[in-house]
């Protein structure tokens, strides 16, 4: 048995560099390739990742895992042994369904797709992009049916971010989503006047905001000599091992908030690659647990830690040490509120906590109507501008501030968003948690001490990897499924002190 | 036929592709990586080379090449296919003779040693790096002995870099080396006061260099939208298709030659894959044909034409926009003077274009040794010293400036230094017959333009890829096997005029 599992780890193992290194050239496409390299890039991204792939469904990995069921069974549930075994299981039988000729088209048409969105988004011309995003439809579409469905098309999709969850129980949590943030919204902006954040709109030297970032990242306890910070067009975190987990961030010279709460958010979800259990390296185990967990952890260091009242007590004067002749006059409590004021916008990484879910929604929803083809690709543009005056009572001018503001789906990445909606659920509801084992925590983080916060979230959460899905980290640490509860409530407080309601 | 050549193809192409990715990850380990990623990029990199090497000593590509033979027989030696097969049945014989396992091993020991490298060489402390050297040299001596050899071991290892090339070939150039330039050494060695250089011995922003370093970049003709230029300890061109070519540079705060000069040699590299028949893209051909062309050409970019007095002609008036301070004062002729000053110095990659030699030939002495088990790894710094005083007069204070400067044994890298003088001996053969073809070429230099000589190093050179061995080249092109004439003349006539001998 213990050379079955050996050479199922070595066999994983390789293709965990191949897939490391198709991170990396997926980087490089991000920060610095020069433009002409486009074309080999996509072609090498198509080539690795089929590599990959087809190491992947090796049949002697199906008997291998045939052949460790049993031993498996015979371990704990959250043993480092059955924990692999399971895990790759579950990534073996999807990854059965599809043909690596589909996985080699995916990619190739990604990579070819991005840079044409990269252009369009530049000319905002929609136009221009939308075969490309044709393309990627197509190919998703097909390679749902691969994977095979019951209910709707986009489940095998979701599931590829977020397993084990269901289409439809995102749909209830958009449900209650709707409900109670539409209204909220509604009940803001008739009042926005009584928050300012006009200070934050000012000149901003780069490198300044480049240096106030990296110290707040080194504050969070973001390991530097594990990891990096580069410009991207799009913020993004990456993995090459648990001892090179890189971000990005993009800087706007005149909006302080970009720059700094990217920096965060991408620190957030490298600290949890950055405290996975060293001995899970080399396995399909040495990840987050899905995209909603991830998306937790940006979330809770973006919003949760840096957008909180007693993080701007201890910060605010290092601010105002970067940033003298901004923010000298600024106090605390200002700054508190300008980082957190609600306004409907255009673009989602930028948006306050509460209309931010609504940015994602509308996103699901297009996405499903897409996938349905209850929406043709030329007609989401207007489709786009519709929703964003439903649930925002705002429409974007153009196209880069609208339908082409996001990366994703030149990725191909149909239902990925809904994923930012359920870290901010899973976020808050793992906040109500750390503030009863930790109840001096907003003590601490006036003090700047953030290594409590750190701890419990690497013991709890980071160490464990893949082994649970997110319903299982929700039981297993909070003691309850996933719940919108903490969120909602959290909101209303926040915002109901904020905007007197 | 065609559908052998089409498979053949096909998997040239996929193992390009992985090949590719390789210097994608080895770019990033050399600019971008932080420390803590090393031990997982050296596993990455050993696990795609060692897939690359797997599937292109495939007996499917025996069995291609073997059937194609005839085809390949009845083509023009020059055309694509013939050239195809000719060129990939030479690396795949050699390629057979090595098993995968010692390959991987290889691309392993030197990850790891090249971070040995860095460390030691900042500490400047030799003994440190010494086992990674001891292994790096076991293991190359194992290569060398799966490759075979009759005359010496270093034979198998210099045709990695120089197919055809013979160490005895190179002992008896170096022997010209040693007749011609030594004594000239020597004679200046008692006029160093006739040259000044201390104005290039001052402070000089940072940003100012890198951005003449691209001024000039952009002057030869270098393509930006195909290509970059990024930092690293040490300079190195690196090519992940003919669209995506990339040079690095260091920058010294102190001296301004080191930096400006880098950039134009690694351009010199750089242009030559930019120049590589498209045609070519996706099969081994797209790439240089051997490290000695590949330096005719940095060396030529760099001294020929950047050590030139026309070049400085047209050029030392944007040097003195760029440093008014550090420039202003000085002449044309001053600058071209300074630039080219002659003194023992310790640091191969600024040596003057005279010294450089005896810096290679040592090395290529010294490699002998210690393969050939004439010289302990531990006695490296002493012999190295040793031949310092010998050729040059001079010996280093310390391992940081001797020994560990270099970051070539660090990869495993022997048999490669000789190369280097190898390209300088080329470019010199090379620029008489383009003085021949382009008579005025001087006073296109001193007007700026740069394209002429970039065009026929194109025609007649870079379009070629790896079709041709150095020596076929050199016939080819100028009618005559790699001799020494040019460049002794070049030399001497230079450098009589500068110091009057």
């Amino acid at each position: 048995m213990q050379e079955n599992l050996n050479d199922l780890k070595k066999r994983l193992s390789e293709i965990n560099d191949i897939n490391h290194a198709v991170a990396v050239l997926g980087w490089d496409q991000q920060t610095y390739m020069p433009s002409g390299g486009a074309a080999a890039r996509a072609r090498q991204l198509a080539t690795l990742s089929h590599i990959a792939h087809e190491k992947f469904i090796d049949d002697a990995i199906g008997r291998l895992l045939g052949e460790l069921h049993e031993y498996a069974g015979g371990l704990p549930y959250d043993s480092d042994d059955a924990s692999l075994i399971r895990v790759t299981k579950r990534d073996y039988d999807k990854a059965r369904r599809v043909p690596s000729s589909l996985v080699s088209e995916i990619v190739h048409a990604s990579a070819h797709a991005f840079e044409a969105w990269r252009k369009a988004r530049n000319e905002s011309r929609f136009s221009d992009f939308a075969p490309y995003l044709q393309r990627n439809l197509d190919l998703k579409k097909h390679y749902a049916r691969c994977l095979g469905y019951t209910d709707c098309i986009y489940d095998p999709l979701l599931d590829e971010y977020e397993p084990g969850m269901k289409t439809s129980q995102v749909k209830t949590i958009f449900q209650t989503i709707k409900r109670e943030l539409v209204p909220l919204v509604q009940t803001i902006s008739a009042k926005l006047h009584l928050v300012d954040n006009a200070f934050l709109h000012q000149v901003f030297d780069e490198q300044a905001q480049w240096d106030i970032g990296i110290e707040a990242a080194r504050l969070t306890g973001y390991d530097f000599e594990r990891g990096r910070q580069d410009r991207s067009p799009h913020p993004f975190t990456t993995s090459f091992s648990v001892d090179d987990v890189r971000i990005t961030t993009r800087i706007l010279h005149d909006y302080f908030p970009a720059a700094f709460f990217a920096t965060l958010h991408e620190v957030g979800h490298a600290l949890y690659n950055q405290g996975i259990r060293p001995e899970l390296e080399q396995t399909p185990l040495a990840d987050g647990a899905s995209l909603g967990a991830h998306e937790s952890q940006s979330r809770l260091w973006e919003n949760l830690v840096g957008r909180s009242r007693p993080f701007w007590k201890f910060f605010m004067p290092r601010l105002q040490t970067a940033f003298p002749e901004q923010f000298r006059k600024v106090t605390v409590e200002k700054m508190y509120c300008g980082v957190n004021r609600v306004e409907p916008s255009f673009i989602r990484v930028e948006a306050d906590e509460i209309t931010y879910n609504l940015h994602i929604m509308m996103r699901f929803e297009l996405e499903n109507a897409l996938l349905e083809e209850r929406l043709p690709v030329n007609d989401l543009p207007e489709a786009w501008n519709k929703k964003m005056q439903e649930y925002l009572g705002i429409a974007p001018p153009n196209d880069a501030l609208g339908v082409l503001q996001d990366v994703h789906w030149s990725h191909g990445s149909f239902g990925y968003f809904p994923t930012y909606s359920l870290g901010n659920i899973f976020a808050a509801q793992l906040f109500d948690t750390i503030k009863r084992d930790i109840p001096d925590l907003d003590k601490r983080f006036e003090q700047g001490e953030f290594h409590g916060l750190l701890d419990w979230l690497r013991t709890h959460l980071h160490t464990h990897g893949r082994k649970f899905t997110l319903d299982e980290l929700a039981k297993k640490i909070t003691g309850a499924s996933l719940k919108t509860d903490s969120f909602i409530a959290y909101l209303k407080g926040k915002y109901g002190e904020m905007y007197h309601f």
